[in-house]
């Protein structure tokens, strides 16, 4: 399943309770892979094979979708260096870089959240 | 498209560079309308309807199918008042509620990120 629309900056028209800027942003880095290429963009820009690597389940399809819409959305740039072979590696924006903060506190919550006792999960399996 | 698979805190098998818990809280959170739910249920606890209502857009069929993803995730609660008529409401678990630092950092990046200018957004139009 593979949704080709890219994640727009363009608010969508929201109701009353729902900031639509709120909405594309949380929907932009929580996408299915989008955290772990976000997570996996931090520290030394990698090549594409260095990040899928991090990343086994994902195809090599899916990965370059995400990261044109990542690219698509700002949070992601796509370098050249016109060595032979080319060098192609894929870094965060100025802000991308911002996300920083916003990944953390999602990691540490996340630990916090599996080390609550699983409630209906046994019984949904 | 629904996708009926109910996020679980068992973390899936992933590869060196990602962490299973970071990869599942943040899918959680960012899943298709599951930031504006729990954004929305921050304050009083609200009814199906209300909720509903600060989410306009969203069906039925998918509000109750992601309340009750975010209540098999241990991070959303219904509570039914033996009241006539009977009262449900929908209410963060403590877990759920320890988002809130979380869904901040959310909202104050994702104002900066709209704020930037659209790079690409124009070109794949």
């Amino acid at each position: 399943m593979v949704e080709k629309v890219a994640p727009q900056r363009q608010p969508v028209e929201e109701g009353p309770g729902v900031c639509p800027v709120f909405h594309a942003g949380i929907e932009l880095i929580g996408r299915r892979w989008n955290g772990v290429i976000l997570q996996s963009l931090r520290g030394r820009p990698p090549r594409f094979n260095q990040l899928r690597e991090q990343i086994p389940r994902i195809t090599d399809a899916m990965l370059s979708l995400r990261l044109r819409e990542l690219e698509d959305a700002g949070v992601v740039e796509r370098t050249v260096t016109m060595t032979r072979p080319v060098e192609v590696r894929y870094q965060l924006t100025a802000v991308g870089e911002r996300l920083a903060p916003v990944l953390d506190a999602v990691a540490a919550w996340s630990q916090d959240w599996a080390r609550q006792a699983p409630r209906s999960t046994e019984e949904s399996a």
